[in-house]
């Protein structure tokens, strides 16, 4: 591997702050040049400005973290911008999705601000009616999403990765973008018809989170190190386990989690009835009473906080809360056991470890 | 320039539906490829279905065609595969922007058939309210429009190109998605507020179709094969006239074409009060009187027949609707000039006169 910008590494291995200061100042300049040549071509500098916004917002950047880990963890001991720029990719393809998330669903919030549809609604509502600008809102966030997810590429192809590099990339980019939006699909199809179907439910978060968030981050990174099969095999061997885990807590915040830490209202996964697990075991393990209750509870779009607790009373009466928890405790312990055996050194595998924590003890 | 599978010329110069063709058969074998593969993953396979019942129900490949004639114009006498394919992600790419277009502008129909939203509500609406089918069909829609640009992605990267070719289209594939969503950024936020702005409307014309339509995929074609800055510039200065006269066109009919021969309601364009060229042209030129009128009825989502026969009074009453007429011819000439001095063979030049034709003469 080449190293264009050698950073040096931090010892005994990278600092997360570090690592997110890099890959922050390099998604801040490629927008502020994106603003610069919108000006220049009479475009609208709205588009960087809602992204800088969107970016700057919050985030964990867990998808940038896991490839440059996964870059270390294939042995690479210097940091090029380029592999820093492809790591900033994942994290301007995550812009994408979250923005078309939001519409998808019509959240109204997201870390704790409006969501992008909702500002652009507000942003055009003059002259138009409340409907209109509302339309507005959207199709404006779909086009922004659409341009962050041009910019990803771009972000990539603009890299100064080596050709042998871009050749190890660009299907694992493919491959992992096809993986999430199919998980989406399933995803949204299966929302507002809530069933047991746990399995389907363990394949949506399979797909939607375990592969997109950590394990083809952590592919991504090592192959650009030029990692062969049995490390990218070790390195799925710990991913799947904990995004799923990271999926399970998700789906508990989303229910029990506190609107003040999680920065969305309580209520929007019930409103949804989206088809997590926890749904679909509170189902399965519920009386005929219960279930009836679930249904109509489930995807009701005028939830009130009432209702609102009497689900959670019903979800942590079948168990389901506590076997949700008890799944997340096995995936974590199978993680560190297969992250043991995978003989990464001791700096990227901190940090898995640190990842896997944070993934499964947080609250928002 | 490589040739994979060389594919004889059809001599004096390839036929336009021979190239068709060809495109055709390579998007028919990726999306039946992405079929199976979805069996075997326990995915939706109504995602490649519905992409390929879209693709299948007419089009014109334009993006495709443009793509080939600037491969040949660049003196490119054989067609390999790889070529084609990537000619072929143009379509996909486009059948993304069409998708999400379909969605944003909430039509009903599309090429005589329904659009993807509207199809995707009808078949997911057991159990659902109208308006939940509704959401769920935008949101599907969203994301196989997501699924699409991915694909164009992948059938890009898995064409066999050359690191060479790679690395002097990709540069243009970014450019050209830049272009065509800041375009459509533009026109999405500027509809529904008609203006007498025709600077604004032009530039949106020049970005959403002369720049993405015609010139994008003739320097992408015309890269593929090795050509310089000299014949990239000769190509744009054909394009971009033709191009804007093709929007031109596409504004006439919107407003004064036949909906049996373009497969949109007549009245669709109206109702939206798109930015055109037509429109804010008979803004500028038309008395208080008809001003008044025009910026009722242009947005108006209640437009009658009888409303839009008034409307259309108006623009021709105004000289609007001429005046587009002779920016069409104009552009038309002033593309020709062009092109008798562009020294492209006669085979790919007669290619582009017969495209330019029917851009500026066609009926749908």
């Amino acid at each position: 591997m080449t190293a264009l910008t050698p950073t040096p590494l931090v010892p005994p291995g990278p600092d997360r702050d570090l690592l997110r200061a890099e890959v922050d100042a390099v998604l801040d300049a490629f927008l502020g040049r994106k603003a610069l040549t919108a000006v220049d071509q009479r475009m609208p500098t709205e588009v960087s400005t809602v992204l800088r916004d969107f970016l700057s917002s919050g985030g964990k950047r867990i998808r940038p973290l896991l490839c440059l880990t996964g870059w270390h963890a294939a042995g690479a001991e210097d940091r090029p911008h380029s592999v820093i720029q492809a790591a900033a990719s994942l994290e301007m393809f995550h812009a994408f999705a979250l923005i078309h998330d939001d519409v998808m669903d019509q959240s109204a919030t997201r870390r704790g601000h409006p969501t992008v549809h909702r500002t652009l609604a507000a942003h055009h509502s003059r002259g138009r009616t409340l409907s209109a600008a509302d339309r507005l809102g959207n199709s404006a966030a779909v086009l922004i999403g659409d341009l962050a997810l041009t910019w990803s590429d771009e972000l990539l192809h603009t890299a100064g990765l080596t050709p042998t590099q871009l050749t190890a990339v660009l299907p694992l980019i493919d491959v992992m973008r096809t993986e999430v939006m199919y998980g989406q699909y399933l995803d949204v199809t299966a929302t507002g018809t809530p069933t047991d179907d746990v399995e389907r439910a363990l394949a949506i978060c399979r797909y939607k989170t375990a592969k997109y968030t950590v394990e083809r981050p952590l592919h991504i990174g090592a192959a650009l190190a030029g990692a062969g099969q049995p490390l990218l095999d070790a390195l799925s061997a710990f991913a799947i386990p904990v995004g799923e885990a990271f999926q399970l807590r998700d789906d508990l915040l989303g229910v029990f989690g506190d609107p003040a830490h999680t920065g969305k209202p309580a209520l929007d996964d019930l409103r949804e009835g989206k088809a997590t697990v926890l749904a679909a075991l509170a189902l399965r393990q519920s009386s005929q009473e219960q279930a009836d209750q679930l249904r109509t509870f489930l995807g009701l779009s005028t939830l009130t906080e009432d209702h609102a607790d009497a689900t959670r009373g019903i979800i942590t009466a079948t168990g389901a809360g506590h076997k949700v928890e008890t799944m997340i405790a096995e995936r974590y312990e199978q993680a560190l056991r297969h992250l043991q055996a995978a003989h990464v050194a001791p700096g990227p595998a901190r940090l898995l470890r640190e990842l896997a924590d944070g993934a499964v003890r947080r609250r928002t």
